[in-house]
């Protein structure tokens, strides 16, 4: 398991990885097999969509915050109840195919990991399996 | 790696792709693994839910429109910012366990393909591991 | 694979599986790979956010019984449509890393059954694969 350290600078943005994960599939020199983005924290994502033009990104940031407000009749006492839920509408990890010893990805597919809470020092693991 | 061809007719709709899957996964002579189903476009998406009543995609489809509008306050100048929110809420890929041979669905659970910026011909890729 | 009896209590609940989500993991005795946590009902879903404060769970409930009514225009007759949104929404499994042998969780994660129209009898699979 390789593990990336991702450094965030603002509260809400989406990073793209997809440079170090492609380079992490291509270490473990497999032929066909899965390689598993995910984060270990509980208020961050990872996520695949376009990695062309970055008012894509500017635009997502913008709907999950309209759909899910910082501030409402939260109860948690840390204050970023919003960035939990965030979490798990987009979901901790991404699973990505290999095949021909690289990650399967679309023209316009790129991984990116979704800071909810940030600035913040975060991590992502990153799994290969196969043959 | 097998890859299912796809034409979707409408902007937004939930296409059964169940049948092809089980077909692909059957073809790999896998009897304990993995199967992933991944789409390599970020205006699509990947996702199981009922496939008995077709009432089912009709909701699900009237609910992601109204959670997403199609026209809000977006920067990308393709107009489809709603399609790629669709996508990364739903997610790119679902992964089905496979045991005894055959994809381990439940008794009314379907996978389906997601078009969120139809119509389009598209692609879906069927990654199988185990022994 | 391995299968998990749960009994939900509630209409709308998160119930923590992560105990017996790693023990399942531990049985195979797996160094490196990957356990699949998937639920074969398509109005429940599995997901990762943090099992430390109850409140997290709670805001969670609220926020996606907000984000999808009960009570809208849907078709399906029986009345649960908006459980078969959030199944898609939060999605029927979730991906773990093993490394050393171990589920690599984050310090604050613990894999959810989400039960959307309960209370209900439910099941959950583990399926292991790895070396």
């Amino acid at each position: 398991m390789k593990i990336l350290q991702i450094q965030s600078r603002k509260q809400v943005e989406l990073i793209d990885i997809t440079r170090e994960v492609c380079a992490a599939v291509r270490e473990q020199v497999v032929a066909e097999g899965l390689a598993v983005v995910f984060t270990p924290h509980t208020t961050a994502a990872v996520t695949i969509n376009e990695n062309a033009d970055p008012d894509v990104c500017h635009d997502m940031v913008t709907a999950i915050n309209r759909l899910v407000p910082m501030q409402d009749s939260y109860r948690h006492m840390e204050g970023n109840s919003a960035a939990h839920v965030k979490s798990s509408l987009f979901g901790a990890s991404e699973t990505l195919i290999i095949s021909n010893g690289e990650a399967q990805l679309g023209t316009w597919q790129g991984v990116f990991f979704c800071e909810f809470d940030g600035p913040r020092q975060r991590r992502v693991h990153v799994q290969v399996i196969g043959r």
